[in-house]
């Protein structure tokens, strides 16, 4: 399978050199263990697969999916950009250290206030509708200001109706048809228009949805450069390239994934005459997903109706299996080759029966004590966690070759409380 | 309309005296604004509905809905109990002055420490596996210490197949036909245990489903009685009365639903010869859903493909719809009665394209700038709400009689990087 685990003599789940146990037992459990050597692996190789072919080309880590200060800076030190969508997001990459010129911002139904802010930060605005542009122009001083547009490709791909991002049901981007009247009308403003971008969805493990998308994508800028005369400086197709989370599934060929979509860039470009524009691509769960391992301990197992795993976490720490039915696959690290002998359903401790991590999951006799791992844990885990049923976020650590550092600490009752204020009258 | 929705003299939406738009302007959005006076109305409606029928009646605030602290200190001043699922509920209720002997504990996959700390703070506990049980009687002293059994009443209802709590698929209680078994267990360990608790979901609005698991669980209860000689001090038929949520939906005729409810409880009682054990209701969502209302400002209005309504709050802020597609009715707090044009969405700022609070929603001709009112926020909003997409999370305001205050600070940007630790090698 192409899943990322590794087992040391003991036994036991690695997590970069790392025993999982002994995570659990020195920080405590729940914890998200990141590798970090994995982290900078992912990045070089899909920096590499793509430069290759078109050496303009650039990295725009999609922050959303892991905004760890420590994650981010190992791709900040490996030379990666960093997409954002909020302006806390372009505030914490400006703290560590990524040069305005190293963000993009693709923002949606952002505020007048954050344009500003965002604009006044100096990174690059993908702006997403005619309202924003037109809201922009009005708070800052649109002359000469670099701007690129998110189109809507009208292809849709991803593991989840939710994650598909192109297509008439999208609430993104501006029009495929009114893209020349758009760019036209930036220039009117006074803007300076040198890019677009587009994103099709999350999760996609296949090359043919993402020619699909270059295609679309290529032909909107064809026409805009023929309409407007622009001359993009780069073109950006997102993010969405997938790692797989079920055994069965098969990672991406990457070489071959690249080679097939460059080649194709490149056609599409010097059929509309278009030059050497820089291609950006976001990738988010591609650079952190199987770096990252919840660690969580059995507590009850439980024989009922069904046979129930009872975990020390649940949909507040990791949200992806109750809301999207993702599947995370989950190992004993307390006994890696133990024999699988029962198909059971893994249970978090949030008060709701949507709370499984998994049901009629394949694992061996699980008991009480063990640490369980769950896997993929690193897109869209610890950035989705909530303090619901009044339990705290849990802790991050590290771990470089072994080594291992607390990156976050767990939360407090306290911190709870944190920004709270009882009003006099029912002191 | 049973909704909870007032219009004032300036055609704004009117929250418990105090004017949507001001509270916008004066505290921020988004912002969830909570009425006072409508908590309490409910709280003395629920309570007095029931007592007057059975007067060995308490209510416990199931408070995973709500744990805003002068939420439950509005609630504590009206002589409710609590019910929480996590120790940190449990530290939060003693912190406002419930005391011990006002505070259930029902749990779910609870660790040994947590078991240990709860039991140490002195609340009543509902213990919801045989798992639990041994554990507990590892760590504490069991010598006439009182407790509870959560049973599986193995009837289901509620408005979501993740809020169904009884039946087969359930994780929730011991099995109907153990319980006797489980209840003789404990008094061998040399607990004594005194109560019972069901809890079949959520949203309901018929007393149909509640009469069920009423029947159901009272025949485990008499027969655990007849097979064990436990006499019960109180059974607990837990939560799951619903408020209406869309314009068509009914309110529940909460006296009809007492009365008929409670002469069947006391049917069963002496059909067991029970006696008069106390009964205990633990309501969450009726006595807080509709007395909050999340106010978001509108940013963009996006023709596409769709017509979309921009506002500047996301799942992140409220969850519900993404994740249940719960529906929330939503008012344009700015022009309450303007007539209704168009059927449009109602998009969030989150970057992903399930991020809609409304489909095909019927609203007014809603402008940039406009206030929009999302209402019944007040159960499952704040407490399910993140920092995804490194959002910080939203102020809340208290309104009593129409004075305003602030009683949760918005986050801030530096709020994210809180606990966060960057490791030496990488700075």
């Amino acid at each position: 399978m192409d899943l990322n685990i590794k087992t040391n003599d003991k036994d036991h789940l690695d997590i970069g050199g790392a025993d999982a146990l002994d995570l659990v037992e020195e920080f405590g459990s729940p914890i998200y263990a990141i590798d970090e050597v994995r982290i900078r692996e992912n990045y070089n190789k899909f920096y590499n697969s793509f430069s290759k072919y078109y050496p303009d080309f650039k990295v725009f880590y999609a922050c959303k999916a892991n905004t760890n200060l420590a994650v981010m800076k190992i791709l900040e030190s490996e030379g990666c950009c960093v997409d954002t969508v909020s302006p806390g997001e372009v505030y914490i990459s400006r703290k560590l250290g990524f040069s305005p010129d190293r963000i993009l911002f693709t923002g949606n139904n952002i505020t007048d206030e954050e344009l500003k802010m965002v604009h006044d930060m100096g990174v690059i605005l993908n702006i997403d509708s005619v309202s924003a542009l037109n809201r922009l122009s009005e708070v800052v001083n649109p002359k000469g200001f670099k701007i690129s547009f998110r189109v809507n490709p009208m292809v849709g791909a991803g593991h989840h109706e939710h994650t598909i991002t192109g297509g008439v049901m999208s609430k993104f981007g501006i029009m495929d048809n009114e893209a020349s009247e758009v760019y036209a009308m930036a220039k009117d403003l006074g803007f300076d228009p040198i890019g677009m971008h587009s994103h099709i969805g999350s999760g996609i493990l296949d090359p043919e949805p993402f020619k699909l998308a270059i295609g679309s994508t290529m032909d909107i800028a064809g026409k805009v450069h023929e309409d407007t005369g622009i001359d993009f400086e780069f073109v950006d197709f997102g993010g969405g390239v997938g790692v797989p989370y079920t055994p069965e599934e098969k990672a991406l060929d990457l070489d071959h994934f690249a080679s097939e979509n460059i080649s194709f860039f490149k056609e599409k470009l010097s059929e509309y005459n278009m030059g050497k524009p820089t291609m950006y691509l976001e990738p988010g769960r591609y650079l952190v997903a199987d770096a990252v391992t919840l660690l969580v301990k059995v507590n009850s197992v439980k024989q009922s109706y069904r046979k129930f795993i009872g975990v020390n976490a649940g949909f507040n720490t990791l949200l992806r299996p109750s809301m999207y039915d993702s599947y995370h696959h989950i190992v004993d690290a307390s006994k890696m080759s133990a024999p699988i002998t029962q198909e059971v359903d893994v249970a978090g401790n949030v008060c709701e029966s949507g709370d499984l991590f998994a049901r009629d999951r394949p694992l061996p006799d699980v008991e009480e004590g063990d640490v369980l791992g769950i896997l993929n844990a690193g897109a869209y885990g610890f950035t989705m966690a909530s303090n619901y049923n009044s339990r705290p976020l849990p802790a991050e650590v590290l771990v470089n070759n072994g080594e291992a550092t607390l990156v976050r600490k767990a939360q407090t009752f306290d911190d709870l409380l944190e920004g709270q204020i009882i009003p006099e009258h029912l002191e």
